[in-house]
């Protein structure tokens, strides 16, 4: 899947494997960035204001782009794509609102999210808002079908939030608790966004189910590797923090396999760290070494491999295409990033 | 209005204005009450738990209890309105239980509410599971009209929680800024709450904005009365706190009132104790004092009978009926609990 030369973006040094998904979508894109812009205004400008901190910075719309690829893949000539791609990122920005609300034990520990600047009352209720303008433009496609595949989405994301928050400083959690998380709070809503192609391209019900597969497939393996990159001391010089998971007590993939296989000195350590939240200047280097001894972010990204080999098969009954090229790169996106 | 006898509840010595409301939709609303339980479990158990501290606890319902009954007042005789009317009802509890979300000082303050109990980010995603399963029972339902009217009334909720913020701690807020927010924040849920009782039923249009309009003019009646109370001594009679507006800094009619009408030593009263939010022992019985001595509450509930009044006209349109008398119930039950 790399006949293009492979692009280095100057910043970063990272290839954008995505560059041929995006060139591929590009009109579509800019439509959807517009309508995002255009449905996120207000009378009351501090929704605007806050939305715009995080929804009109740009990002990588790997959502809203999986919904327009997906509807290009299945031969889809109409222009319904692009608000729903709008409403799928409006969905997402609106959970990313919504996972930044703080404890006060946050607080104390000095964050600096949008929170830190505007309380975490503003940012909630902007969520809100954000997720009714997403029914809103839902409601106007006037799809009964995509309007049930996102409102189920949106629930299941609520339920994996809840989901994490339990298994947070709990060592008990086991993989297959871990991976309910992701399929939920992570899984959900891009098997919903690659789904829709399908849905309002009016394909079967095999063609549906396979696109459904590939987004969530494709969004298991990309939450895998931001589990794994948040203990990969390679992050820092790329300058994003690392062990933010860590400090926040959740039970990722990485440190259920070292604790399952650690010694009782190693198992002490996660309990203290992890479930009581003791922690002092060299534990996170400690948690890197016990995790480096059971290659347990090798071996999580081994996951994150075998995942993006599935959405990768799921995709093998659409004929060779540019879409089906595009789409795959998004699979080489989600995972070369740790490498 | 008040053939039947007054009934005064042992508990509280108040009038129940609403159980003549009640006993005309009992069936529906032990419908509304079991859709309502069983749509809020979830495997996540965190959910009901929480769900249930605020939603199970019962309540006046008065929401649902609109939608109820501005079916029966349109003839209507299926049973859409049961499952609307636990949306309905869905989308208050997801605004309750964001509305609940707490900032650092609020903490410092040492309230009491479901957030003390399970911090921030529970009552946060809770309220979008609910939010999100108010939106699946309305995709079961499969009307795009209600589907609309919902997102709608979601979107402009958020919007004038946000408006909220914005013009708390601010002695510039003027009647109609007050206004707008309460319209937003209050009165449009229970517009669209006794609208869908018309939708349902496929009323014409006149009488879907005649509906519309006893809710919104109930609902405005409804926070006027609220935020009058939240200043009475008689509340606290009655076990119920006085003052969280004025600790929070919200700047409420009776205040807008006793500001514009204030003289300087009373201007820089409320500017300091609202807008810079240094308030101590005796401010809040000295807040009492600068209200009455310009009749502010009274001049609220003045306010909110004619708000009512509004309500009770937008009725005349209909035939006499229980469900009439019922709905016109509703308009003393919001007014009589002032007095």
């Amino acid at each position: 899947m790399s006949a293009v030369p492979l692009e280095r973006t100057q910043a970063t040094g990272e290839r954008d494997a995505m560059a041929r998904a995006r060139a591929l979508i590009d009109a579509d894109l800019a439509g959807v960035n517009r309508l995002i812009i255009e449905r996120m205004q207000s009378e009351v400008t501090l929704i605007p204001e806050l939305a715009r901190h995080l929804i009109a910075a740009g990002g990588k719309r790997i959502r809203p782009v999986l919904t327009l690829l997906a509807a290009r893949l299945c031969g889809y000539e109409g222009d319904r794509q692009i608000a729903l791609a709008a409403c799928v990122e409006f969905i997402h920005t609106a959970t990313l609102l919504h996972d930044d609300v703080v404890d006060e034990s946050d607080l104390r520990r000095g964050r600096d999210t949008a929170n830190a600047l505007w309380g975490n009352k503003a940012p909630v209720l902007v969520g809100d808002f954000l997720f009714s303008r997403a029914f809103e433009l839902m409601v106007a496609d006037g799809s009964l079908r995509v309007l049930e595949i996102l409102s189920n989405a949106s629930a299941v994301i609520a339920e994996g939030e809840v989901a994490q928050l339990v298994t947070a400083n709990d060592m008990s959690t086991d993989e297959d608790a871990y991976y309910n998380v992701i399929r939920s709070k992570t899984a959900a809503l891009f098997r919903a966004a690659s789904r829709i192609g399908a849905v309002v391209a009016g394909r079967p019900a095999a063609e549906e189910e396979a696109l459904a597969m590939f987004g969530e497939e494709l969004g298991i393996a990309f939450q895998l590797v931001d589990d794994a990159l948040d203990y990969a001391a390679r992050q820092a010089l790329l300058g994003k923090t690392v062990g933010d998971d860590f400090v926040d007590g959740k039970v990722t993939l990485p440190v259920i396999i070292a604790y399952r296989e650690g010694d009782e000195e190693e198992r002490a350590f996660w309990r203290r760290t992890m479930e009581e939240q003791k922690q002092s200047g060299g534990d996170l280097k400690q948690a890197q070494a016990f995790l480096a001894r059971h290659r347990a972010i090798e071996r999580t990204l081994d996951a994150a491999v075998e995942a993006g080999q599935r959405a990768r098969d799921s995709l093998s009954r659409f004929p060779d295409s540019t879409a089906r090229d595009a789409m795959l790169d998004m699979v080489d996106f989600a995972i070369e990033r740790a490498f």
